[in-house]
C-alpha cells in the first residue's frame, strides 16, 4: 500500500490490547519526521580512538570516579586488577529502597490460583531494588558505538542482575529500561540503563498478560509466535525478529522478539545475547540516522517471577524501543489511546531500507 | 505527618487499580517544585482592559479569523449578530473523521451482557469525532482569566457537544480534554479544548470501569463516593470537592469530583456547571501561582454511552488535572507504574492553604 493513498485507521494490539489512532493527515511524510532535541550533538568517538577519552569533570559514571557512586554489586569483568567494561551500581537516589522491611512473601498456592488481594486503595513501604548499569567507561561512547560483543555484554549483565533480584522472595518483577536523552529521562549523559525490582505485579504487566491469556484461551496461540507479516519486518536474525508492531502506539516504535517461544529474557544464554546485541546496535544505529539520533526509551518486557507453569504458554518475552517524537497530550493521558502519524508499514519500510553499514 | 519524615511508599489507587512510587529523595521540597517551562510569560490581560486586544496575525482561532477554520458547529450565545464568546468548530487536522464509513451499531444485547469481540490484532476505519472549542475569542485570555460565568458556559459547550454525540450509534465514548502549553500538547497557543468520539471504549475507561466494579462487588460502595480524607482535600463546594488523590501518579495533580453520585458528566446543570467552573478556576489559578505557570492536561473522566443500569451505581464522573512537572521515562513507559517525589498529603496541604484572591 502506498503512503499516499493512506486513510485514518484504528488498531488494536495482541499484546496490550490498546486502540491506537493512525492519523497520517497529522503529519508530513513519515521521512520527514525528525527528532528537533538531538541528544548527542557530536558523533560519537572518532574512528581508531585508541585511549580512553578523558573523563567528564562532572561525571561520576566515568572511569576513576567510582568512589563518588552507590555501592557496587558487580562488574565486567569481574577481575579487578583489569579495567572495568560494564558495572552494574547501586542508584543513588533510589525509587525503591532495599532498606526497608519488605512485605511478607505470599502464601504458596495451588498451580493455577491467584493470590488473594482485596482490590481498592492500599500502601506498602517502597521496598525493592533500583540498580543501574553503566554500559562503558567512557563518557563519550553509546550503546550503539560498542561493537556487538559489548552489545551482548550490557544485555548478560542485565540479564545476571535480574536473576540474582529473582531470588528475593518478595520480588515479583525486574523492570530493565534505557532512558537516552533528557527529554526521555534520563538524569546523566552517560550511557547507562536501570532496572527496578518491584514488590507488585506493575500494572502494564498484568494488562499484558490478561490480553495474551484471553487471545490463547481463544485460538491456542501466542500473541507473539503469531506475528508473521513481512509488511512491518524490519530485519531478521537466526533468533530474533525487529517489527514495527502493527498497532504501534508511537512512531517508529520497534519490537525485537525472540523467533522462538521463551517467557523470560533472563534464561538468554551467550549466542543469543550475541545475536540480539548485534540486532539492537543496528536498530539503534538506524533510529538514530533516521530520526536525528532522537531520546528514546527501552524497555524489557518479560514475565513475573513465579508464574505458574499453566501461564507459560502465552507469555513470550521481548523489547520495545521508543524513540521520543511526539508529544503525549490530554487524549493519551485520558483515554490510554494514542494517536499516531505514521503507519506501522511505512516506518518499517523506511527502516528496512535504510542503510547503516556506511 | 511532616514533610521530613517522609520515606518512600507505594499505593494503589481504587479507581485505576495503578500502583504509584512515592519516592521524596528524589526531588527537592514539595515547595521547590516548579515549571522549567511556563507556558505564558506574560500574566495574562491587564486588569480593566475593556476593548479586546488585536488579534494575532497567525491565530485563527482570534476573533475576526472565523473563515480560517474547519467548519462551526455552535456558538455562544447562538444569536450571530452577537459577538461570539464560545465556538465548537470542527478540527482542521482531525484524528478520527466523521466522513468515513462508521462501523455498524451493535446488536441489542440482555441487560449485563458484554457484545462479542473476539481479541486480538482488529483493524478499523478511522471514523469518529475531532472537536475543537474555542474558550475565548481573546488571543491573551487563558481560561482561569475568565469569571466563573464564563468557565460555567465553556463547561456547558462541553456537555451540549458530548450530549449530541452521544446520539450517534456509533459512538461509544467522548473523551474531553484540554492540552494547555506546548509541552502539554497544545499546537495552538489560544486557549481552547478538545474532545475525540470514539468507535471503540478506550482502554483507560475500560481498566477504570473494571477496577471500580471489583471495589463494588466485594464492598458495595463506589470509590469515588468513599473518599473521606480531610489530609488530601484542597478545597470543597456544595457540589465538588477538589483533592490530590491517595495515589497521585503525577506531582500536585488534582482531581475535581461531584461530591453527588453521577455517572455521566454531560448531564450537569447550570448550576452545578457554575460551582464547578469557579472550583476549577481556582485549582487553575492555584498550580499557576504554586507551580510557575506549568504546562498541564486536564480530562473528563465519564462513563461509556449506553451503559447498562446495572453498572452506574459504581461509575461516577471525575476531571483530572495533571501539571506537566515531570518527563516519563522507561520505567514508566514499560510497567504502566508511575514514580512521584510528591507525596499527595504535602501537595493538598500547599494548595490548600495557597490564597489566590490576591
Amino acid at each position: 500500500m502506498a503512503e499516499a493513498s493512506r486513510t485514518s485507521e484504528a488498531r488494536r494490539d495482541a499484546v496490550f490490547g490498546r486502540w491506537v489512532v493512525f492519523s497520517p493527515a497529522r503529519s508530513r511524510r513519515p521521512t520527514d519526521l525528525k527528532s528537533h532535541s538531538p541528544t548527542n550533538p557530536s558523533p560519537g568517538p572518532s574512528p581508531g580512538a585508541d585511549s580512553p577519552a578523558p573523563p567528564k569533570p562532572s561525571c561520576p559514571f566515568c572511569a576513576g570516579r567510582e568512589s563518588e557512586c552507590a555501592p557496587q554489586i558487580f562488574r565486567v569483568p569481574p577481575d579487578g586488577t583489569l579495567p572495568w567494561r560494564i558495572r552494574v551500581i547501586q542508584n543513588l537516589y533510589p525509587a525503591l529502597r532495599r532498606d526497608v522491611e519488605p512485605p511478607p512473601p505470599p502464601p504458596v498456592l495451588p498451580e493455577g490460583e491467584a493470590p488473594p488481594d482485596e482490590p481498592g486503595e492500599r500502601a506498602v513501604p517502597g521496598f525493592g531494588f533500583h540498580d543501574v548499569v553503566i554500559e562503558t567507561p567512557r563518557h563519550d561512547v553509546r550503546l550503539w558505538d560498542l561493537d556487538a560483543e559489548g552489545v551482548r555484554d550490557v544485555l548478560l549483565a542485565y540479564a545476571e542482575r535480574v536473576r540474582q533480584l529473582g531470588e528475593h522472595p518478595a520480588v515479583k518483577y525486574v523492570q530493565v529500561f534505557k532512558n537516552h536523552g533528557a527529554s526521555a529521562g534520563a538524569s546523566m549523559a552517560h550511557s547507562h540503563s536501570q532496572m527496578l525490582g518491584t514488590p507488585f505485579v506493575p500494572p502494564s504487566v498484568t494488562t499484558r498478560l490478561n490480553c495474551m491469556k484471553e487471545i490463547f484461551d481463544r485460538s491456542g496461540n501466542c500473541s507473539l509466535c503469531e506475528i508473521r507479516s513481512k509488511d512491518i519486518l524490519i530485519s531478521e536474525t537466526p533468533n530474533f525478529s525487529a517489527i514495527v508492531p502493527f498497532a504501534a502506539s508511537y512512531p517508529f516504535e520497534i519490537w525485537i522478539i525472540p523467533r522462538q517461544h521463551i517467557s523470560y529474557f533472563h534464561e538468554i544464554d551467550q549466542d543469543k545475547a550475541l545475536d540480539l546485541g548485534s540486532l539492537l546496535k543496528t536498530m539503534l544505529q538506524k533510529l538514530s540516522k533516521q530520526l536525528n539520533d532522537p531520546p528514546f526509551n527501552f524497555m524489557i518486557h518479560s514475565a513475573p517471577f513465579g508464574l505458574s507453569s499453566s501461564c507459560l504458554p502465552y507469555t513470550h518475552w521481548f523489547l520495545q524501543i521508543v524513540p521520543q517524537l511526539s508529544v503525549i497530550g490530554g487524549f493519551e493521558l485520558g483515554s490510554g489511546c494514542y494517536i499516531n502519524p505514521v503507519f506501522p508499514e511505512d516506518a518499517a519500510k523506511i527502516l528496512r531500507e535504510l542503510d547503516c553499514s556506511v
